[in-house]
Formats: C-alpha cells, structure tokens, sequence
C-alpha cells in the first residue's frame, strides 16, 4: 500500500498554494496519497485551478491556521482545531503514515510530541537539520532542546546516524560533537562528558569533535549539538548563505562588463547560491517520534514542500523508527 | 612619547619573517617603538636582511617559542622562558605599553592573564574578535571562558561597547545578544537572566537578541556570548568563509570563458575574498586586562602583524583602559 502523507496545509508563507501544487506533484511522480489538511473550500479551488487530479488526493477539513508568531501552545488551546493539529491528529489515528508541515516550529514540536508521540524509551526528540555545503550535513538538534544532557546528545547522535544512513543513504555517516576545540577534553562540561560518551559507544561512528569552521568542509556527516548551540550553528551558516549571496550579486551587477561575466558564470553561480540558499534545504525532520514528522522551510514553495514530501516517504519506507522501537523501551 | 609595542616575535606559523617585517614597518609608518621578543641572533639577521632599520627598534632576547599545539600551561613551567612569556614579562615591568603575539592562544590567554593581570574588580578577561562582513561586528567573549554567568555577560557586553566606541570608532555602538530566538525569553536560563541585566544596563545600547543569521547581516556592531557559543559563532563564519572562496574558485576555474569572467570580476572578487578570509581580519583583543593584549591570527602575515600592532596602539591610546579602571574597583 502506498504511503500516505498528511500535510498542513495552510502553515507556510505560501499557503496552501506551495502545499497543493507540491502534494499534487507527489502524487503524480512518487506514488504516495496525499491529504492536505485545511480549509476544504479554498484547498478545493487550488486543486481545481490546477486541472485534473491525480488519484490519491484528499482534503482533511480544518479551521484556519497557526501564526508564524503565535506562541506555540496555542496550538493546544485556541487554535485546536488547525490545520497542523488537524494534521497531527490525523497520524495519532493511524489515517495518515507521515506529517509534513512548513508552519510553526515550536507548534509543530509541541502537537507531534503530544500527538504523534515519542517512541518508548526516548525521553526527548529531536530536530534535525540539513545543510548541503561541501557535503550534506544533518545537524543534531537544531533547536528542539535547549537544555540537554550528556546522554541526550548520545541519543542524538544515535537517531542522527541512523537517520542519516537509512534515509539519507550515507554509509557508515560520520558522527562529530560540535565543540570549541579538538581534543577530547575541550568544551563545557556537557561537552566534555557527551564526548566521553560518543567515544564509547560502538553504534556510532564517532570521528571527535568539530569545530564551527569542520562543519561547512566535508569533515563529517551528523554534528551533534544541543539545541541552543545547534540553532545558533545553522542560523549562522544560513545567515552566511545570505551574505554570500548578496555578495554575488554585488559583484555580478556593478557594470556592463561584470554583468557579462554574470552571464558566462550563470549556471554554476545559480548552483552555488542554491546549494547555499536555506530555502532550498529540504525538510527537517523530527527524530524519535513513534511516525515521520518533517518540518518544511517557513518560506518553501512547492518544490520544497515536493521534496519534504519524497523526504517524509523516505523516512517512513526507511525502517528507521521500527529499528529504534527495537532498541528502545520503557 | 610614541607606544612602545613589545611583540612575540617567535609564536606565528609566519615567525619571525612576518612579526620583523610588520614590526619595522610599524616603526616607520605609525612612530611606534617596537620591541621583538625571541632569538636575538635571527631577529638581528631578519631585521638587516631589510637593509637599513628605522628608530625605535629594540630586541628583548628570550628562549625558544610555545607551539601551537602545546598545553597553555607549559608557559608557566618548560616554557617561561619563550618568546611569548618574555613579551609578557616586558610589559608587566611597565617595559611596553602593549603585547601582540601570533602565538598560541591558550598560553597568551593564560600568561596575559597571570603577568598582564585583569584589572582590579574585573573578574574575567575577555577574548574579542572582529568580524568584517556586512559591517566589522566584534564577538566578545570568541572563546576565552566557556563557563559563564549572566553577571559576566553582562561584563562582557560593557567592555565590547567601550571597545567598540573607543579603538573601532563606531558611535554608540548596537549591543546585541546571541541567542535562539528574537524573544526576551529566549535561550538558556545563563541567556535568559543575561537578556533582563543588559536590557537594564544604562550604559549600553542594547538591541535585544540576534540569531546566528542576523550577525553577518549588518544588525549589530557587538555581538555578546559565553567563550563556547562565541567560539563556534566566530568559526563557522570563518569556515563559511572558507567554503565561499573555495566555491568562488570553482566558479572561475571552470573553462576558458569562467576564466574570462573572472578577469572581469577580479578587483571585486578578491576584495570579497579578503572580506571573508580570516587570516585578513585584524587582532583579537583581550578585553579587562591592565595594558592592551591583541592575538594576532596565527597564519599572520607581515601585513596582519602590521594591523594588529596598529590596533594595541589605538586601543593603548583610546582611553578604554583608564576608563574602565576608574569605574571598577576591588
């Protein structure tokens, strides 16, 4: 049977445009069904104004959306009744395989946690996070837990190499903690004390800790943080991304000569602004909840929301939760 | 009568090459004395291998040099003698005014410490590094305590607004906090507690939280974190950095046309390139102790030693020191 993804589909910026063309197309290219959760009379028009169909479409009637803004336990308040919890509700129930959303991070995290639930045996989940710099890197919590324990950031990087290598497809993923300097005792004492850890544990391919600068180099494939470090880690590459960009652009439209050499550089410049372009970063997913739950780009347009779709399918064929409800238990 | 600068002139990966020619350059152009701490005799050969030396060039002898990768420690006992350790002696005699080294960061950190002292009522000194990207953006602490309390946040947070006011020129200075979010609630509990004393610390002008994306982007002229997060803060950058010259060399070394391109490009690629290197980015202050300490970058060249001993000389003459003695007190 296919799988069937569930997508909020009134959260992102683009809104429910970006979810209905992309779900459209997920249904239409890899074979899953789609149910876009939301206001059934405007997800209905953008589906119509779309032409035909394809099978394997539903509409999960819901009552308008979380705000961007909102404090994330609206969701379990005043807001009950939303197109993410519409759509959270539809997993916890066994209607729907996998969740994707592009709306409120902390709403999402609050309503999979208590909806979706965690696996038994796993005391917190986790946010992972992909930049494709010199190589992809999932990034380990991204912002999930801002306080964290060493054992925590061992079941990090635990759930993080095993997303890495059965949904990601990288063998035997290198796993570094992130950290101020090399040596093994380097750090906080968190650090000091996950590091001990990770070295010990025979699941994980643990090459040492990375610095900030290993991270953008092909140093490692999972970098494991807690969720404050991890933030200000992504956000910092995202916010060079921008930087970088604008930069080219700069450079590129300063005069008739350099917009010619704009031209004869287009598509790897177009690559490079890409593959630094945080809106182009796929999907984040939750780690350590009982279903796939991925979180979208606040900004995606419908080939993100495509790809976060093929990223949910992915996740749930992966074998990946079945394996850490093997491993884990109350 | 002109600062007199004592170097280490042995620490570098460029030593003594690059810490002669930079001192002697110094010496000529901005009319200070310079006193290059280390081996007398290949100090004296580089020095006349320039020809004719300016005024105000002196040699502090000293025995052999900390590497970059001994223990910090090692300054205090096989190593007290070194070039590093010598410089430091220099200015705690009241010899030199101030102390650029290229050297081992730890051991400058420790011995500037011990020898140069803090001020009295300071309780932590701090490591600055300055950022050039949209605007320069000085980090303090970049890694010099990565324990920290909101107390030394705040201590942190007053000396990089004097600093910046004071040697880098910018009026009334933008002092934000790093952090996970926008939110004054935001982050750690240490990051919690730091976010109400800087919102009520009248000396400052504080600007509230910056996420990782927000440094690089023009949004504040100090940004303030603990010696952990701040190091990895000013890494990634740095491998950001790094990731973005590699990328701009693949762009133009693609074929003949790219080639051309960058012909047309260079004079604002390289400019870019400089921008992002951070072997171009100026010394790191060491901020609450008793005379200026400036960490040149390690791979310093004689351009960089030239800058940074130009900035131990602002930053000698810029009041910063008298001013923050007078406020504190045992």
């Amino acid at each position: 049977m296919s799988a069937r993804i569930v997508i909020d589909a009134m959260g992102g910026d683009n809104s429910p445009s970006a979810e209905v063309g992309g779900a459209l197309r997920a249904a239409r290219e890899i074979g899953v069904s789609v149910l876009l959760a939301g206001d059934e009379r405007i997800i209905r028009n953008e589906i119509d104004r779309r032409g035909r169909a394809p099978a394997g479409v539903e509409i999960i009637p819901a009552d308008g959306a979380i705000g961007m803004k909102d404090p994330p336990s609206a969701i379990l308040k005043e807001k009950s009744g939303c197109s993410m919890a519409v759509a959270a509700d539809a997993v916890r129930d066994g209607y729907a395989d996998a969740l994707v959303s592009a709306g409120n991070t902390g709403a999402l995290f609050t309503v999979a946690s208590l909806k979706v639930r965690r696996l038994p045996g796993i005391r917190r989940a986790a946010l992972g996070a992909i930049v494709p710099l010199e190589n992809p890197v999932l990034i380990v919590d991204s912002g999930a837990n801002t306080d964290a324990t060493p054992e925590l950031l061992q079941l990090f990087a635990y759930m993080g190499s095993l997303y890495c290598s059965l949904v990601m497809g990288v063998e035997k993923p290198r796993v570094a903690l992130i950290n101020n300097g090399a040596e093994s005792t380097k750090g906080t004492p968190l650090y000091s004390a996950a590091h001990s850890l990770l070295a010990a544990d025979g699941r994980i391919n643990f090459i040492g800790n990375a610095e900030g600068r290993d991270v953008p180099s092909g140093f490692c494939d999972v970098v494991v943080c807690d969720g404050f470090t991890g933030n200000i880690l992504l956000k910092t590459i995202e916010g060079m991304g921008l930087f970088m960009n604008r930069s080219l652009k700069n450079i590129f439209h300063a005069n008739a000569l350099t917009l010619f050499a704009g031209l004869l550089t287009r598509s790897k410049t177009n690559a490079l602004k890409k593959q630094v372009d945080h809106r182009e970063h796929g999907g984040a997913p939750f780690l350590g909840l009982a279903k796939p739950v991925v979180k979208a780009h606040g900004s995606s347009d419908e080939k993100s929301i495509f790809t976060a779709i093929r990223q949910a399918k992915t996740f749930h064929e992966s074998g990946l939760i079945s394996k850490l409800g093997e491993e884990f238990t109350d």
